[in-house]
């Protein structure tokens, strides 16, 4: 595997995140929904808009925040997402690459602008995010540069791009270009909803195609259609090499065939704003994955980076995470 | 005065911050200045964003931030200062009509994009401003809106606009409106190097033109060429009506006629950002100024809100301002 480059690839939705803080009235009064991603289209993004309070812009995507994050732990990422020719379309771009991750995905010329999520923070911190799609879902196979596919361990793929067709057809081209050049295919379901809005092909895709399925507890519940949180989890055994899903303050689960860690959450000492949690588990695991780390030192780096990213506004790292895995007595095993 | 719709109307440039976590490397690298604000040119500023971290973007600018303060504090507040038709400038138009400024100056179409500042914040919090103008030098006296002038008891107006001749225009036919209608006149000098740039101007005009002068201790010696602290501010005494001048962690001084107010500084249990300083003392002044406070509880208004600014990154306020004054035992008087 000489020609591998980076540990980890990222594939979703480039967005740029508005966050504000907002009380429980403002969350019932425009009907947004905690702990969810709801999809808007441009006039209610603009009526939602014209009601938030003051905000703060960060770079933000799913997959993007993951990337952010492996690049944070001295992974070494790349990322594909699109974002439009504008202002937050540079922000983006900027953000990623001041990261340390490699982007060069073309913005698109003349479209819809740069996609946005209005997260509105309640005192709770269970945040709700409201994406309006913009140019993120005119990323078309073109975008899946197969060079960055074949130079990447493994390929991490965020179950929104399901949301758009065209999206989803750049989707199944990086999964099928890592197949042929024996690429490992993670692939997070993103969010309940998401899974509701396609539960059938998930099923197919992650029985099919998928090495490494991140999920949430609601999530894995979600998608076999069970209450039983123990017969999800026998479940994807038996669908995916490894399952990483994430339980809050009950930490994480990892199985992968006869083999199955636990990891406590991490303690937080004020959770501020749960955005980016199951993003950021996904970095630390990835990272930890990528470089062939035993699958309970996947997991602890996962909720330390998931740990930091809940205890500050926003969904991209302020610490440097590597610092915070050396501190709890872990490392990333050095790149093959 | 049955016609005064607003306790404060500011004036400035209008301008969205990029915020970074830096070290002192990067500080001494980029040959950036602490405690200061450097003005840099499009190139200059295409090169310190490429050299940037990951940043947030937050709405600011002096005056705007000041505003935003005041609307805080349960004041009436309007605004006057120039945004470009673009996405920042409707980040920055949102960010201040949300928090309760009236704000409809009229978006500049053809021209520089929204003006920029890069503000790296090191571990000692004592930020390094780098600021590209952009469409914020282009308000002009038609920008000035002589009903909103007349609408306000005092307008008040930062020193950064004598950096352009055209924002010069219209910061000057603001003071002679203010004249004309019998409003007070507000000036803050906003930054030693600004006050080395136009010391000849400022001299003259908070002589003959300004009522409250704004100024930490570094600029009212410059104003006055002394090294002498007491006697910059006899000196001003002389000079203005009021004069509130701040002095970091020892607090501010407030001198009127043959009255005195000296007001600790907030006790802070961390410093994180010092932006917006002095703009948020500004406010809690002229809030409680405006409604015709005694000088000591204006400026414990305005260490209040100072206190509360310097202790997160950006500055425009997280708390409701005007809780922290009630807690304090202050309260805004209603307005007449």
């Amino acid at each position: 595997m000489t020609d591998i480059r980076y540990d980890v690839l990222g594939v979703g939705n480039a967005i740029v995140d508005v966050l504000a803080s907002v009380d429980d009235a403002f969350i019932e009064k425009h009907e947004l929904a905690k702990d969810a991603m709801l999809l808007i289209d441009e006039q209610r993004a603009e009526a939602l808009y014209a009601a938030f309070p003051p905000g703060q812009e960060i770079s933000g995507g799913s997959a993007a925040n993951t990337l952010a994050g492996v690049a944070s732990l001295g992974g070494r990422g790349a990322y594909i997402g699109k974002v439009a020719a504008d202002q937050l379309g540079e922000v983006f771009a900027h953000d990623l690459r001041a990261a340390g991750v490699h982007y060069d995905t073309a913005p698109l010329k003349h479209g819809p602008a740069t996609a946005r999520c209005l997260i509105a923070v309640p005192p709770d911190a269970r945040r709700a995010m409201n994406t309006f799609l913009g140019a993120s879902t005119l990323m078309t196979e073109a975008d899946i540069q197969e060079d960055l596919v074949k130079a990447a361990t493994v390929i991490f793929l965020e179950g929104y791009l399901f949301d758009r067709d065209e999206a989803k057809a750049a989707f199944r081209r990086a999964a099928k270009l890592a197949k042929q050049h024996g690429r490992a295919v993670a692939l997070t379901l993103s969010d309940v909803f998401c899974v509701e809005r396609h539960r059938d092909s998930f099923r197919d895709l992650v029985k099919n195609h998928i090495d490494v399925l991140f999920a949430n507890e609601a999530e894995i519940k979600s998608l076999y259609e069970t209450e039983d949180f123990d017969a999800a989890l026998k479940q994807a055994r038996a669908e995916v090499k490894v399952a990483a899903v994430t339980r809050s303050e009950k930490g994480a689960v990892i199985v992968s065939g006869d083999q199955e860690a636990r990891v406590p959450a991490e303690k937080v000492e004020k959770v501020v704003d749960t955005t980016g949690a199951g993003d950021l588990f996904a970095a630390g695991f990835l990272t930890g994955y990528s470089r062939g780390a035993d699958l309970e030192s996947c997991g602890r780096m996962g909720v330390i980076a998931a740990g930091e990213i809940i205890s500050h506004m926003g969904a991209r790292p302020h610490a440097r995470l590597h610092e915070l895995i050396e501190t709890a007595g872990l490392r990333v095993p050095p790149a093959a």
